[in-house]
């Protein structure tokens, strides 16, 4: 087991990327949904986009311009944005096209060896999401995967969005447990940091293919993690 | 199938009494830990005194004299008014004991049917707690005893206590889902009444022992309600 665990109750795992391919899953329902709909689509283009819309629209919720509203309602609210980029009025698309394509972030599928090591770690630890999605989005895709979490916690329940500082200690607080009794699992440097400079443990697990083919970032760890993994089964190896 | 759950997505649980059989769990746990610190100790009479402290600690809560506060916190409370009312100082056990005593209501072990039961009723709805327990003692609950859980809510993630409406009417909120498409499944008939006026589809479960032998209330449903139910294995037999 790796040193500085012993006292660790409970991991809390980010999702997009970490736990789910994104990228995949929505430009597979892209590429379906939307072929009639926009001219000359590339649906991993259109993933990407989609995704890079993601941050700006939570700093709008961060800064305080405007109020909580659930990842749903700013995935839908980006799509939209998405297309007008495209040079497509999202107008001249039904509405229930567009909820049916908003609602893929629903089906996403996890990476080939997340089941089986959350299934390791879930002896040993509290194993929970702490996921920008909202509560909904989150439990659909564990209902649909079998992903087996022992509850659906993230910025929904904390009322704030990764990495405002509350998203984290709310988070601990609704598990009762001071911050070093926490780990953070992430495939993302920045996540680490963010939590590290709270008193969170740190579990950076790669995934090199999350933004695809030609992935540049995060391919490996740039910070004086807690454990490095290459999975989620090797990271139940060290420390499960 | 009954008629009328076409629509319904989720099942929603009260806890204590429905799902779990607090009284026994609680009564053993008081009689191996204060023993040596109560004289004459009743134990199902203590968890007796301890339960019928429950419902005023909400109302102050509910009713706006104090803020909201998760369970954990008003059963520690209410145990030190249980040993008071038997005249024992609370300041003369140690804090780790009562700590300790306290924790026992996340223990609770649940019926007999239940694991099978939830995990029948799994396969084709949304299955979660809405409790008054908080977060983290609903999951220490589900975790020891394997409940099946798609998410852990309740009280806590609705920020209000039941019978408040905020707890159904955010609840359902939280799973993006209509108030008919969310069904209760309690074996009390006054939580039914609460949320049949709501819109919810409701669910009676008997629990003929939840209060012990002597039990009087709750003994057969006492409302229209849309399914009754002698246990969850039959709750699954008539819905799942």
């Amino acid at each position: 087991m790796s040193t500085g665990f012993d006292s660790v109750e409970a991991l809390v795992f980010d999702m997009f990327g970490t736990v789910v391919d994104w990228r995949t899953s929505i430009a597979a329902e892209v590429a379906v949904r939307l072929r009639d709909h926009v001219p000359d689509l590339d649906a991993h283009d259109f993933a990407d986009r989609w995704r890079a819309e993601y941050q700006p629209s939570m700093e709008r919720v961060r800064s305080g311009e405007r109020e909580f509203v659930r990842l749903d309602v700013l995935h839908r609210e980006n799509l939209e944005t998405v297309l007008d980029s495209l040079g497509v009025d999202p107008s001249s698309i039904p509405a229930e096209v567009l909820d049916a394509v908003n609602l893929a972030w629903h089906r996403l599928d996890p990476w080939p060896d997340a089941i089986a090591g959350l299934t390791l770690l879930k002896e040993r630890f509290i194993i929970a999401p702490l996921s920008n999605a909202n509560v909904r989005l989150a439990l659909d895709v564990a209902k649909r995967a079998g992903l087996p979490w022992d509850a659906i916690l993230g910025a929904e329940v904390a009322g704030a969005y990764k990495p405002d500082p509350q998203s984290y200690l709310r988070t601990a607080e609704v598990l009762g447990l001071e911050t070093h009794q926490l780990a953070m699992v992430a495939a993302h440097n920045s996540d680490l940091a963010s939590v590290q400079a709270l008193g969170l443990r740190t579990c950076f697990v790669r995934r090199p293919s999350e933004h695809g083919p030609g992935q540049t970032t995060d391919l490996a760890a740039e910070g004086e993690w807690d454990v490095v993994a290459d999975d989620f089964e090797d990271l139940a190896d060290q420390i499960g």
